[in-house]
C-alpha cells in the first residue's frame, strides 16, 4: 500500500487529540480572513484554542507581550519559522516540530529552554480540525520539554498566499554556567562526536511526499535533545562547540564549522550510523544521507580527554543513546572537512549549492 | 494621478537604499528555492545580505542563537508576524513596520526594549531588490529604535505559496522598574490618554490597495512610540494599563480593556481626533476610523492626579505630541465603553466580527 498523508493525519489525530475542537466546526469549518482581524473571531480563537491549551499565567494575562523574571542575567535568544510540507509526517508534524527546533537550537548554546513565542501564519480555508491538532501537538511538545507558550500572534493571509499553517517561534533559554560555546574554541585534537543516526527526518518527509512504500516506514527523529547536552555541561564536560544538523545535514554543520573556526576536520565515513531504510531511499532518491535535514541530531565538539567520559554521557539519555566519535580535528588552518571514504580514499566535503529536499522545516 | 504602488517602492528605494544590493542582481534576480536550503546560496545571503546589514557581536557569532547579559531580572518577551499588502506604503514598509511593530508591544509592557529576532519567509521569485529594500528598511529602523537584530533565519517557499515577503520579529526589553501594568490595574476615577489621532495607518494601506486619490496623500504613522512611555515611567507616573491601537483599532483595544478588568469606559467622540483626510476616506469607503488600524498609536489609563502631568510629557515626544485625553474609568462593574457621540446620544462600542481591513500589518 502507498503510505498516504492521510494514515499519519488520523495516527496523529487519535494519538494526541485530547479534546475535541473547541470552535463549533458547524460554526466555522475553517480559518476565515476575520479570524485574523482583531475581533470577535479573533477573540473566540485566541480564548478558546489557544489560551485554553497554552495556560500559564504569564500568557493568561492577555497583554500585548509577556513579562518574566530570568534567574540568570546570561541567556540565549534563538528564532526559526516553519514551513514543512506536508503538516503531518510520521514521527511528527509541524507543530512538534515548531517546538522542539526552537528547543533544540537553545540547547546547542548550551541554555535550559525556558519560555517560546508563537506567530501563527494560517491560511484562509485552512480547516478548523487541522489547525486544532497542530495547536495540541504544540501543546503537548511544549510539555514534554518543559517550556512554557508565553506570548504570541496570529495573522490570517488569503486562500492561495500561504500553504495551511506557517508557524514561527522564538525562545528564551538560561545559561547557568560561564562555558562560551562557539566555533572559535574548537581545538586541534578535538573529537568530533555524533549523537545518533542522520538522515531520518529529511527521508521522512520525502516518502510521505513521494509516496514512496518501504518494509518500515521512516519515522523522523524529531525530539527535544537539550537533557543530554545539559547533562555535558553539568558534569564539566568541556564543551567547545555544538550544532544541530537541521538544513544542510551533518555535512552542512560540519563545513560551516571548518570554515568559521579556520580549521581541517576529519571525519570516518564508516563511523556515522545511517538505518538501512535511510540509506536505501537516499539510494532511490540519489540523495546524500550526510546532507539531508535532522531534526533531533547534533554535533559537538569536545577535548580529546573527556571524549569518553561525553559519550558515556550521551548515552544515558534515550535521544542520544547511539551517540558516536565520528572523527577528530586535525592540526593546521585549511578550513577542510576531509572525508576518509569506506573504500579508503578521502574527499572533501563541500556546501551543496541549495538544498536537496526544499521545505523539510 | 492614481497613486500607484510603483511611486511608493521608488520613493523607498531613494530615500532608504544606502548601498547597491550586494547580491549581484545579474546572478540572482530573484529569490530561489535554493536560497533557504541550508547550502552555498543561503551561506551567501546571509554573510552578505543580512549579517552586514545587521552586524553586532551577538549576530556575529554565527551560532544557531544569541547569548546576551540583561541588566535586568524582569523583562518582556513579544513577537508579531507581518503580513501586510503591499509591501511598501506611504509612510513605512513591511521591513520598518516589522521593527516598530514589535518595539511598540515591548513599551507596551513598560519594557526598554533591547533585542529582536528575524524570521523571514520568502515566497521563490520575489525580486532580489526588493527584498534588499526591506533589509535595509529593517536596518535603518532598528537603528532609529536603538535595538539589535541578533539572530534570525530565513525559509523558501514555493511560488504561490506565499506573497513575497512574511515576516516574523520577536523582541525582549529590560523592565528597571517595579510597576505592574495590566487591565487589572485599572481604578475607577483613571484618566484614558490617547497619543494622537487615529485611523492613518490602516487607511493608508487602502488608499494604495484601492487606488485612490485623496488632496494629500495619508502617510501611515508607523513609529516607534517608546520614549514617551518609558519617560513617563520615569517620570513617576503610575501607569495602570496601556495598549497600542493595531488591529481592531481605538474601538477594539477599549472593548478588550473593558471586558479583561470588568470596568465601564466613558469616552467622548469629540475628544478623539481623527485627520480630515482619514475621515474622509473613511466616509468614501464606508468604513468607522474607531475601528481602523494604527501602528503609532496608544492609549494609557493615568490616575486622574496623574493626568495633566503625563499628556505634558507626551506632548514633549514629536510621536505623541497631540495626545489628549478621550475619557474616564467610570464606577460600576458593567464591562461596557460607553461613547458619548457628537450628537449627544450615547452609543455602547462593540468589537466586529472581524477586521475593516485585512492583511494590514
Amino acid at each position: 500500500m502507498v503510505v498516504s498523508n492521510y494514515v499519519y493525519i488520523c495516527d496523529n489525530l487519535f494519538k494526541k487529540m485530547n479534546h475535541s475542537c473547541p470552535i463549533p466546526i458547524s460554526d466555522y469549518p475553517s480559518v476565515t480572513l476575520a479570524h485574523g482581524g482583531g475581533g470577535k473571531l479573533m477573540n473566540q480563537l485566541i480564548e478558546k484554542m489557544f489560551r485554553a491549551s497554552f495556560a500559564n499565567p504569564m500568557l493568561d494575562s492577555g497583554h500585548d507581550g509577556a513579562v518574566f523574571n530570568m534567574e540568570s542575567a546570561r541567556m540565549a535568544i534563538t528564532t526559526d519559522s516553519y514551513v514543512v510540507h506536508p503538516l503531518f509526517f510520521p514521527g511528527g508534524d509541524i507543530g512538534s516540530l515548531s517546538v522542539n527546533g526552537t528547543v533544540n537550537d537553545l540547547a546547542m548554546c548550551g541554555a535550559l529552554p525556558k519560555y517560546l513565542t508563537l506567530g501563527l501564519i494560517l491560511e484562509e480555508g485552512l480547516p478548523m480540525e487541522t489547525l486544532w491538532r497542530v495547536v495540541q501537538s504544540i501543546r503537548n511538545t511544549a510539555d514534554q520539554a518543559s517550556v512554557h507558550i508565553v506570548t504570541g500572534d496570529t495573522k490570517v493571509v488569503d486562500k492561495g498566499k500561504g500553504d495551511g499553517i506557517y508557524i514561527n517561534t522564538a525562545g528564551v533559554g538560561a545559561l547557568n554556567h560561564e562555558l562560551v560555546i562557539s566555533p572559535e574554541q574548537i581545538r586541534p585534537g578535538d573529537a568530533i562526536l555524533l549523537s545518533g543516526d542522520v538522515g531520518r527526518h529529511g527521508m521522512a518527509i520525502m516518502a510521505v511526499r513521494e509516496g514512496l512504500e518501504f518494509e518500515t516506514s521512516i519515522r523522523s527523529d524529531c525530539a527535544p535533545f537539550y537533557e543530554p547536552v545539559l547533562n555535558m555541561i553539568n558534569e564539566g564536560i568541556d564543551i567547545h562547540s555544538m550544532r544541530d544538523l537541521t538544513r544542510g545535514g551533518l555535512a552542512g554543520a560540519l563545513v560551516e564549522h571548518s570554515r568559521q573556526a579556520g580549521i581541517t576536520l576529519e571525519i570516518s565515513e564508516a563511523l556515522v550510523p545511517v538505518g538501512d531504510e535511510v540509506q536505501g531511499a537516499c539510494e532511490i532518491l540519489g540523495l546524500d544521507p550526510f546532507y539531508v535535514a535532522n531534526e533531533g541530531r547534533f554535533i559537538v565538539f569536545v577535548p580529546e580527554a573527556q571524549a569518553g567520559h561525553a559519550l558515556n554521557i550521551l548515552h544515558d539519555s534515550p535521544v542520544s543513546e547511539n551517540a558516536v566519535r565520528i572523527g577528530s580535528v586535525e592540526d593546521g588552518d585549511r578550513a577542510i572537512v576531509r572525508l576518509n571514504s569506506r573504500i579508503g580514499a578521502p574527499r572533501i566535503m563541500d556546501l551543496l549549492s541549495g538544498e536537496q529536499l526544499p521545505r523539510i522545516c
